[in-house]
C-alpha cells in the first residue's frame, strides 16, 4: 500500500464531498470549548460515533450505512468524563448518547406513570424507577456534566459531514497540542458515490437489477496527523469479522499513519475483548465474568488504558 | 410490465431469504390478537413501518437502507386506534413508536428532573413537563391501549425479516376476510443481494473500488393479494421524488396488483400533500396552514379517508 498524500486528500475532501451548511456554526462552537477548557488546563478528547450514511441519489430515498449503534462511543464519553476530560461528541444523528443510552431499549412511556398530584391536564407525571434503574443517579450526573459544559454534541449524517466536521474538529484541537487526543470510534464508510455520478432522482426498480459502482473514501487520518492536528494523541479503530488478519490491519494502519494507537476488535466479541495496539506494545483488554457480574463494561478499562498512554504522552512531549 | 406470478414469487420468498428464527413465536401471537379482536367484531390493521436494511455481507458490517423514520406508520397507527381498529405494528427495529415518537426528538434526561422526596438513592424522578408537552394525556392513552391489548408490535430489522413476517401476519390475516386492512407504509427497499453472492466477512477496502449487484426483490404485494388475504382490504404506498411520474405509477401498481389503494407522496411534501388514488377516484389530502397551526397531521386525513372507504368495502362485500 503507498502511503496517502495527505495534501491531495484534503483536496478531494474540498471537491467531492459536500460541505454541510451547519460547519462554520458548529466551528465556532468547538473552538470556544477548546479554548475555555485548554486554559482551564483541561485534556480534551474528540470522540467520533455511530455510522455514516452514504446516498445513492441527490434526493435520498436509498443510502448504504454502517452496522453501529454507537454505543463504544457513548459509553466511553461517560468515562473520558470521569477522568478528568472534556469531551466533544460528534455522533451520528440518533445514535446512541452518553447516558442516556442506558435506558434506549426502553419505551420512555413504559418508564412512567401518571402520580398523584395535579389535575386532569397538570397531573404529575414520575418515573417508575425499576422500569429505569439507576435512573435518579444518571440523571445527577448528567446534569454536572451539562451544568460544567464539559460535553459538546455535535451531530452528522452523510459520510460529507463526518469527513467536513472531523475536519474542522481536528484544525481546533490541533491547537491544544498534545493536550488533544482523537478516538475515532465511528464506523466510517470506505466506499462512496461521487456527487456528479449520482442520479438526482429515486433510483427506478423498473429499469432491472441495479448495479452499484463505488469509489475509495480518502483515508483523512493521514492530514489529520500530519497537517491538521500534528501534536495531538490519535487513536484508530479497526474493526474486522475475520480474526486472521485484525492485528496485522491494525500494525499496517500504524505504519502507514504514524499515529498513536489502534484499538483492534472483531463483530463477535467486541464487547468482551479488544487489543490496544501502538507501535511497540500490544495490549490485551477482556472482560472476565467477574467483570460483567459487577456492570464493569469493557469501555472503561480502554479509556483506562488510553488515559494512561496519554498522560505519558504529553509528559515526554513537554520533557 | 409483466404481471408477477405470485406462486413463483411465495417460492423465490423460501429459497432466497433466510427466515427468521422468531416467525413462529410471532405468528403465533399475531394468531391470538387476531382471533380475539375478530370475536369482539374489532376491524384489524396491519400496518408496516420504517426502512428495510439489506446486508452487503453475510456478517453483516454493511448494508443498504431506505430513508424512512418510521413517522408515518407510527402516528397513524394512533389514528386507527382512535377510530376502533385493533392494530398490529410491524415495524423497523428502533424507528418510531405510537405515542413515544412525540418525544423522539428530545434526550430522555432532558426532560427529567430530580423531584423532592426521597433519599439519595431512591430519589424521587419527575417529568418537565415543559420539555414533554401533553406527556400526562399521552401517557394516558397509551397506558388504556396497552391495557386493552390493542396495540401487537412486532420488529423486524433486515428485508427478509420483513418479508417472512409480513408473509405470517397477511396469512393470519386472510381469517379475518374483509374486516382486515393492509397499509403497507414500509420503505421496502427493490434491491437486494441473495445469500449466494454475499461474502462472508466485511469487505476489504484495499481491494480497490467497489462494484455492488442487486437483485430485485420479488413483489410480495401480488401474493398478497392474490393467495394470502384475497378478500381483505390492501393499501401499498408510493414514494417518489419526481412528480411527474407518480401518479401514473400509483395507477400501474393498482393495474399489476389488483388491490383497494395506493396512497401517493413525493419526498418533500410527504408531510403536506398525499394523493389516494382507487381504481374509480383520486383524492387529493392536503394540510392546510390552519390545520398545521392546530397540529392537525396528514395521517389523520389519510386514516379517515381509509376507513371511510374500508366501511363501504366491507358493506358491499356483507351485501
Amino acid at each position: 500500500m503507498s502511503k496517502p498524500r495527505a495534501a491531495s486528500i484534503d483536496g478531494k475532501l474540498s471537491a467531492e464531498f459536500a460541505v454541510p451548511s451547519h460547519v462554520d456554526a458548529v466551528t465556532e462552537l468547538m473552538s470556544a470549548f477548546a479554548e475555555r477548557h485548554g486554559a482551564a488546563g483541561r485534556r480534551v478528547v474528540l470522540i467520533t460515533s455511530g455510522g455514516t450514511k452514504v446516498p445513492l441519489e441527490s434526493r435520498t430515498v436509498r443510502f448504504l450505512d454502517n452496522f453501529s449503534s454507537g454505543r463504544r462511543g457513548a459509553s466511553s464519553a461517560e468515562y473520558f468524563l470521569d477522568c478528568g476530560y472534556a469531551v466533544i461528541f460528534l455522533h451520528r444523528h440518533r445514535s446512541l448518547y452518553p447516558y442516556a443510552r442506558l435506558y434506549a431499549g426502553v419505551n420512555l412511556l413504559d418508564g412512567l406513570r401518571l402520580g398523584g398530584s395535579g389535575g386532569c391536564t397538570d397531573q404529575e407525571v414520575v418515573v417508575d424507577q425499576e422500569a429505569l434503574p439507576k435512573i435518579g443517579r444518571v440523571l445527577r450526573r448528567y446534569q454536572e456534566v451539562k451544568r460544567d459544559g464539559l460535553l459538546l454534541p455535535v451531530e452528522f449524517s452523510t459520510l460529507s459531514e463526518y469527513l467536513h466536521l472531523l475536519k474542522a474538529s481536528a484544525q481546533v484541537l490541533g491547537t491544544l497540542g498534545s493536550k488533544a487526543m482523537f478516538y475515532l470510534a465511528a464506523a466510517v464508510s470506505d466506499f462512496y458515490i461521487p456527487a456528479s455520478d449520482m442520479p438526482e432522482h429515486k433510483i427506478q426498480s423498473s429499469n432491472g437489477p441495479l448495479q452499484i459502482s463505488m469509489k475509495m473514501v480518502p483515508k483523512i487520518l493521514s492530514p489529520l496527523v500530519k497537517d491538521w492536528a500534528p501534536q495531538a494523541f490519535v487513536i484508530s479503530f479497526k474493526l474486522e469479522t475475520d480474526t486472521s488478519i485484525l492485528l496485522d490491519k491494525a500494525r499496517k494502519a500504524l505504519d502507514t499513519y504514524r499515529h498513536q494507537a489502534v484499538v483492534a476488535n472483531v463483530l463477535d466479541t467486541r464487547r468482551g475483548y479488544v487489543v490496544v495496539v501502538t507501535p511497540d506494545t500490544q495490549a490485551e483488554l477482556i472482560l472476565t465474568d467477574e467483570d460483567a457480574s459487577k456492570e464493569v463494561e469493557i469501555e472503561e478499562k480502554i479509556v483506562s488504558n488510553l488515559t494512561g498512554a496519554h498522560a505519558e504522552f504529553i509528559s515526554k512531549q513537554d520533557g
